[in-house]
């Protein structure tokens, strides 16, 4: 709430007048989608998120939905640059704050915004059942990374210097929600504790299990506890901030 | 709530991205005080409601305040450009949704706000104990009307076409709220029903009394009322507002 003087003429007489203006906080958010997921995943929770007054953005990564011809070559380093150009193309919003910028990713998603919050600045991060890759496959085509082994990977409970992205969340200083599934078969249980333990500096931490979720909420009333989660999460942020303000 | 769709360029590669914008409804409020008041009255209430996502305006009559060596000669006549002058500053602010134009006005004010529904686009319209004068005194100095005769005409049941005031009122089809005060000797109670029975076309009609009150809602408890029945309304309408957006 900001309040400045004006006068008001009339005639010859200047009254004294006051604005009284809101305060206007418009938070950027950005939405990275899983790998085989696209944006379309994305929309129904980034309208209702863009309704608590915030500018959303969704995009496809590439190597999917129109540019689908790619999957099979597209890198995490590449698909890294394509969350840092939206991320750079929602920053530059006109009306967005850049002081309130939120980034919400699912699955391979998670793992880029995990990343990018190395890269720019990030305030909330929520982290929906964030995958994890070995830092020696950044620049393998992702399609090509060796299932097995992966899967042996996030099997592990590792620390934050075994992975640029837990690396990242060690450093991360803003607030993180993390929502795992119960039933997950594809993000194993010790990633996602990874990723929570990893937050050592961050202003706060939340985890939340979906009780019966899957991996890609393919239950229509997971999908929408989730929302339902992350809706509140960020009107609480929001409202936090703008009592700062 | 709007969507458009918008390239992310990555190299040679145009990723297709979705902006998902809030509503921008920012709608303008502006008080206008009693006779012998001022803005100063107005702050509280105009903060509380700024904090709603408007913007307010508040402004001193002529006559007032800074402007008090003219108490003696300005007109209701006068008065009235004052409030048209506050009235277009505030519809010409950048940000104010001009299809949402709020006014609040107590006594004097309030009379002043109802006239003003018929010289300008209002659409939420607030009278708090809203004072009635003859036509017949518009061009006369406010302070020179006399008191006895005045006060014999507040005593009386009016119909819209007795008075430039009401007329308006009767006219008015936005949405009218009436906050009278249960101990008021400055306004008698038939000229509060006379103003609430004028509202023949309105879109919806409020009209609370505040217990124990008097005119000038010296009583901080009762101050408070007010400012809750208000800041309730307003938040009702904004809401309503920007569901039909």
């Amino acid at each position: 709430m900001s309040e400045s003087p004006v006068n008001v003429l009339v005639g010859k007489t200047a009254l004294s007048g006051t604005w009284h203006e809101p305060n206007r906080l418009i938070p950027g958010v950005l939405f990275v989608h899983g790998w085989g997921s696209n944006q379309r995943n994305n929309l129904q929770l980034a309208r209702s998120i863009s309704r608590l007054g915030c500018i959303c953005f969704t995009f496809d990564l590439r190597g999917h939905a129109a540019t689908s011809d790619l999957h099979a070559c597209v890198t995490p380093e590449e698909n890294m640059a394509d969350v840092l150009a939206a991320y750079d193309l929602l920053a530059a919003h006109d009306s967005v704050d850049k002081s309130a910028m939120a980034v919400i990713g699912s699955s391979y998603g998670g793992y880029l915004a995990a990343i990018l919050t190395s890269m720019r600045p990030v305030d909330w991060l929520v982290l929906r059942v964030p995958a994890i890759y070995r830092d020696s496959d950044w620049k393998k085509p992702k399609a090509k990374i060796d299932r097995t082994d992966l899967n042996a990977y996030r099997d592990l409970y590792l620390e934050p210097e075994d992975s640029r992205a837990l690396r990242a969340c060690a450093q991360f200083e803003g607030d993180a929600l993390i929502v795992e599934s119960e039933k997950d078969t594809v993000v194993a249980h010790p990633t996602v504790a990874s990723y929570s333990a990893a937050f050592r500096k961050a202003h706060s931490l939340g985890h939340r299990v979906l009780d019966g979720a899957d991996h890609g909420l393919t239950d229509p009333g997971c999908r929408d506890a989730y929302h339902r989660i992350v809706s509140r999460w960020m009107s609480e942020m929001i409202s936090a901030a703008r009592e700062h303000q």
